[in-house]
């Protein structure tokens, strides 16, 4: 009956305007009574975004499991994903949403309120990690925020391709940008490499970064003390190697 | 006649709260009609927050006159004391504010709407200076959400303390660790180092950092190819040198 009652929703939605639509028109199409309606939604908006509740306790569950988990951030990213997998499940409902989402302000408004529990659900998880260390809410609020951001432009990218392409790529490759400038550690199955001896080099203005002769092993970085860290990490960053695709994208 | 209006609004609020004052109420007791009222305030809740269309409007055109500025992530943590000095202008307001609004969903889901015009003002001007380079997008939403992030968590702590303490020092800090993370080049009144010779220094497990000898200006980082960027990373930010109360937060 729930999923009745979204379609019919839906189907008036489109054709009428989501203001010119009355629940009892919602009901009456589903062939329902309007205590059926508010049995599964507190209100209209509710019926456009019929999964955010599950989603969300879903992904609280999910943060709850990884109370001990070695990397907070890689736990908080995996978190985000079990919103893309809401949209994913169903490419055509979302689109549809996400066009009428952007018509109606009253859907915004809503929208942004759930964006908000979602955020605050991973920026509560951090605070707990985070509770020892200096700085522990502050880090904890700005990863979250950064975490949520990164999710939502590549969620609304693949909205906006009409449900075109992989989503979950999309999403991996914002998620990892965010791992990236929040010092997240790599994944375990990363091999360590032996250490070989470096080479001195002369230091440059700008900071430089080479290789060792008689390995690939060993990378060496002279910079001048003062020197913008941004540019340092930039060099560092690409010369480490690693993923090309999170590499130089801060 | 605005004052008169939100002055009369807060007394009311605090007196009956919020739900149960209409703007009959208000305008009845400003000694003006209903009239006047509209032509201040949208609505209801548009009183609660009388400044942040005139705050907006300043932050709009702080950013348009930046249009060139060498540092987009310093200009839009600039952008954000904007907001800042709005509460500031007024603390035993914005404390009652704050707990007003805390009360009320309604207010909340309207502070959230506005919370997230700042956000794309913020984001918008990163687009357009990050257009040229890589995912300039997603780079410019991520950090519009962390510098929003940081300074409504500094701006939070500062109106739980009841307005006591420096609000400019807590965002000052907050900021601080978003320029940070996301590679801010440092203020341009440190001065430029010149290079002297690095000495060849043996490559251990974990990256290293060493100064080199004859002169505090030279920086040799060692790190194993596939090391942890966020390690060498951390390393590399301490031995730079800088600002200590930004380093080490990330």
């Amino acid at each position: 009956m729930r999923d009745a009652l979204v379609a019919a929703a839906f189907r008036l939605f489109l054709e009428r305007g989501y203001e010119q639509t009355t629940i009892d028109d919602i009901v009456a199409l589903a062939g329902v009574g309007r205590r059926s309606f508010f049995r599964y939604f507190p209100a209209k908006e509710g019926v456009v975004f019929p999964d955010h509740e599950r989603c969300l306790a879903e992904m609280t569950a999910f943060l709850d499991a990884g109370a001990r988990d070695a990397d907070p951030v890689r736990r908080v990213c995996d978190a985000a994903r079990t919103v893309l997998r809401m949209y994913a499940e169903n490419p055509a409902f979302s689109v549809q949403r996400y066009h009428l989402t952007k018509k109606v302000p009253g859907l915004r408004a809503y929208e942004l309120a759930v964006v908000w529990r979602y955020e605050r659900a991973l920026a509560g998880y951090l605070r707990t990690r985070f509770a020892d260390g200096p700085d522990g809410t502050l880090r904890a609020d700005v990863i979250a925020a950064a975490v949520v951001a990164a999710h939502n432009n590549a969620l609304r990218g693949w909205l906006r391709s009409d449900g075109e392409g992989d989503a979950n790529a999309t999403v991996d490759h914002a998620l990892r940008h965010v791992q990236t400038a929040f010092g997240s550690p790599p994944a375990p199955h990363e091999p360590p490499a032996s250490p070989a001896p470096p080479t001195p080099i002369t230091p440059p203005a700008a900071p430089a970064v080479a290789s060792a002769e008689g390995g690939q092993d060993v990378v060496v970085v002279v910079a001048r003390r003062g020197a913008p860290l941004w540019r340092v990490v930039q060099q560092v960053e690409s010369a480490l190697g690693g993923d090309p695709g999170a590499a130089g994208t801060w």
